[in-house]
């Protein structure tokens, strides 16, 4: 049931690996531990708890784990929701605040498990690309937002986008001087990191690839010049927020007391993460996998990080997930096996063990400068626009879920999003494609009438139902054939084409035998072509066949020919 | 927007129609008289509520509903979901209960006309025909269970299956002789009138027809000589509950105050009452418009009916719509139009404003055993039995309404109905069928490889789609592609035979784009046929043919050809 993928490749595992898997952990490093105290800041936790999220689950992942590149550990948009579900049974800096969050990653953790177990995998489809995307970019949103009070340094305590933007509204007046100073020019020395560090490094004559990874150091550049600044002015003493005193050392791993009734407040939150996490780290995962002809196992991705959640909460830490542009870092980096993952592990725990006192005088500001730059990078314009050019439909359910996660939250928007989705999909299967079909000239085939110039007979109709025949719209199949029945001259036999029809249940069952019945007493016969296979073995189980008045034909053009002989081209051409 | 369908037919009413529809008036009448008492006391209200519910409804809906011969009035399902929902917000037998059974009528009434100006009457194919089957089987034996208080002269006051019993079996000691005997009688007395009362008349020269429409007023017949009996030997001095006085005269149509926060609790309640109240109109109107080649317009309906409850409602009434088995009393009788319903309505009336002191010795068991034996009727095994041969999903939401209508409740019940079929509906979209296809010798038609002996081209492979493709199923093409890939050898082009695939969304979009990019990779051309007119146009407008590696053929048949030239017969014969 359980696999441990590691027992695969650390078989084949060669020495050169090496090297090139303990390269990406450095700058994965790097890059991960202003992330993690950042995240952490984010989720509302104390800063080296972003640390324990990111030790024990880079070593669970890379025993359970299916990829070979993903890297686990907090990323945004989990801990967002994080902050969101915790905030809602304990108040934030308390010790109950923390225990929550823990508990909500073992929660994640045995869902996750759990699911991956089940082999429910697929649950991750519920979400469509166009609400997955409006999710991301609006917490994107809402987490850049939520910073901006580290950059401004005021308090601010909502947690959906009116009450921050009024909450930084009322609080303006107590804007903290030094601190908007260092916040803004972090903010746009990551932007320039960004776009304008790469063309230098390029000119100093680094491959582009080299350039990207250097580029993706510059959070770290950030807090070691503006801790020294802070430091050496002591900023702090003119009100400027720091992370202040870590606790130096880990805790030990162990199972905190386990409390039901927190514990059932929090599974719904705790499904929603382990959903949402799962999907980002899953497309990340098959994206880079695809890249050098690897898969990812789905189901084992759930395991995998099902683990990484169990032994961050054992850890201390909370809820993670495989990290997008991390991820990208790590194999760009040329990370070549999970090892990596645990040298990453064992250099951040050598960190949370002996450095943390360097982060004394780190200001906050520049750690929310460093996730304002991360998130806004997620917010997808151009993928707004495409789903409005292609799909109002799907553009609905984006916006919805979009509007949803601002106005009210980020678990409402994750079901506003799906429920959309999927009343949209009813709405679509309830008003299906009826087209009367004829033959393409000098073909076998046949197609609507209103799209082709094709050639009809007088005495067969023919008709074409575009959709599963299913509770939700076997009415309007009656209702058609009732409509066409009034239209149509004399007909001797009516035919239905069910190439489009992929499944059929009882409600469609008893649309075909009232349909039956209806042409039966017109002195009409009724004749199915192309039936799928699955369709109609349910069909032979109901006896349908017995009760009709016409046949079942495998091909369309067979019935039309055997119907109306004056179709055939012996009789068309003289 | 709204129209009133007298308009049409009045016009036309010919005199002989009269005779017609007066002497179905009769007919219905004395078997709506019974009915109307049982279903008011059903639904935990007093009796002449039943009487008041049978005028202004059936005047109201001969003026705006659309079928010839439906006869509405209280129906046995509608009037437990009343009972279920008024006594969730007051107690039987206070004014408060009559207030809010009155208030949910008229709530009722504007759902329903609302649905009919939005035209949304295919919200009622959310239940399919396996929902409704179960959902009015488990009502009639919930129904026939809570009315044997009755029968055994016992205080029984639970709403579900397992507090009926409990609280029969508590009460059993306290069960009321003469009661008893004169329920069980009864009960006895009206099946063998169903069953063994036709062929008696029948063989006294009563036509069939004739001989079921006289089977029909067996339930006057039980009255008048038990009324008797009670009447003649005092029982109810012996604890044999009866209908007692009924206060003579009509309410004043007048519209009630208005109490909102009771109609916000309601409503829910309202909207479900109106949905299963449409449905079970409809069905009975479609039937019986089909046998005269008439036909009902399902959004006129939703009118009509809507202005029968707000014309029950200001009238003193409860909820109602059309009955079934009335209805083919009504269509039987010869019933004409509308104006039947009119001339029900008066006598109704009469029998309101002068008869009712001939109903105070009516024993209560009596309307129960006339309940008893109309609904046990309702419960269909056969069709629970059709349903488990023919599909399994269905049967799993038939069962799943079956058990919740039992053991929690009715509303419960259809909103759990409806989930199941849209769960089982996603679950099957979620898991499409994929077929490799290959040609039927001596046509141009393609099946898939593994139900019918095809030719299939070695370099050219074609697969078949069996689904919408749409974000819960576009990974599985994903998947199925790939792992084509590394089962079958070299390969120049793969051929999407497109014809099942009746709608894409933009996660289908991206799941072509994506094959697309890996194919092209591996050097193999992608290409599409037989796509469907609304599926291309949407291809179009996202410019995916211009990324198309391949081309996209009208036919099937032409791609492999264009693509293998090795397969034209030419080449094969030689």
């Amino acid at each position: 049931m359980i696999r441990a993928p590691i027992l695969h490749w650390i078989r084949r595992y060669d020495h050169r690996y090496l090297t090139d898997d303990a390269v990406a952990a450095v700058i994965v490093t790097i890059m991960l531990i202003p992330q993690s105290l950042a995240y952490a800041m984010l989720a509302g936790l104390p800063p080296e708890v972003g640390l324990y999220a990111s030790i024990l689950p880079l070593i669970a992942y890379a025993l359970f784990g299916s990829s070979m590149t993903l890297a686990v550990g907090p990323v945004a948009v989990v801990s967002l929701m994080t902050a969101a579900a915790v905030s809602q049974v304990a108040a934030p800096g308390t010790p109950e605040y923390l225990g929550a969050a823990i508990l909500l990653s073992l929660l994640s953790g045995v869902v996750l498990i759990g699911l991956g177990i089940a082999r429910a995998g697929f649950l991750a489809n519920l979400l469509s690309h166009p609400v997955i995307s409006g999710f991301i970019s609006a917490s994107a949103v809402l987490i850049a937002i939520s910073q901006l009070k580290h950059i401004l340094g005021v308090p601010v305590s909502g947690h959906d986008l009116p009450a921050i933007v009024l909450d930084l509204w009322r609080h303006l007046d107590q804007t903290n001087g030094p601190t908007v100073v260092i916040g803004v020019i972090t903010i746009g020395f990551l932007f320039w990191v960004r776009s304008g560090l790469k063309p230098v490094l390029s000119r100093l004559g680094l491959t582009p690839k080299l350039a990207d990874i250097f580029a993706k150091t510059g959070p770290v550049l950030a807090i070691i010049v503006t801790t020294g600044c802070v430091a050496g002015w002591q900023l702090h003493e003119q009100g400027v927020a720091i992370v202040g005193l870590i606790p130096e050392g880990l805790p030990i791993p162990h199972l905190p007391p386990l409390d039901f009734t927190l514990a059932r407040e929090l599974i719904p939150a705790a499904i929603l993460i382990s959903i949402v996490g799962f999907v980002e780290s899953v497309s990340v995962g098959h994206t880079l996998a695809a890249r050098r002809r690897q898969r990812i196992e789905p189901n084992q991705e759930l395991i995998g990080l099902g683990a990484a959640n169990l032994a961050s909460g054992l850890g201390g830490g909370f809820p993670v997930t495989g990290g997008f542009s991390r991820s990208v870092v790590n194999f760009d980096a040329g990370a070549q096996t999970p090892l990596a993952g645990v040298f990453t592990a064992v250099m951040i725990a050598l960190t949370a063990l002996f450095l943390t006192p360097l982060f004394e005088y780190l200001p906050r500001a520049v750690l929310a400068a460093t996730v304002i730059v991360a998130v806004l990078s997620l917010v997808d314009f151009k993928s707004i626009q495409r789903v409005w050019v292609f799909s109002k439909s799907d553009f609905t359910a984006m916006m919805a879920t979009i509007a949803v996660v601002l106005l009210v939250g980020v678990e409402a928007g994750i079901l506003a999003g799906i429920a959309f989705s999927i009343a949209f999909l009813v709405a679509k299967i309830a008003r299906p494609h009826v087209a009367i079909i004829g033959n393409v000239p000098g073909t076998q085939h046949y197609r609507n009438h209103l799209r082709h110039t094709v050639i009809q007979s007088q005495s067969v109709l023919a008709i074409r139902f575009d959709e599963m025949l299913f509770f939700l719209n076997s009415h309007t199949l009656e209702d058609a054939v009732a409509e066409l029945l009034t239209e149509t001259p004399v007909l001797t036999d009516l035919v239905l084409q069910c190439a489009a029809i992929n499944e059929i249940d009882a409600s469609g069952l008893e649309a075909l035998e009232s349909i039956n019945l209806r042409l039966e007493s017109l002195s009409i016969r009724f004749h199915l072509s192309e039936v799928k296979g699955p369709v109609m073995d349910r069909l032979r189980r109901a006896g349908f066949e017995q009760l009709l008045t016409g046949q079942v034909f495998l091909s369309h053009h067979d019935a039309m020919l055997t119907l109306d002989p004056s179709l055939a081209p012996s009789n068309q051409e003289p």
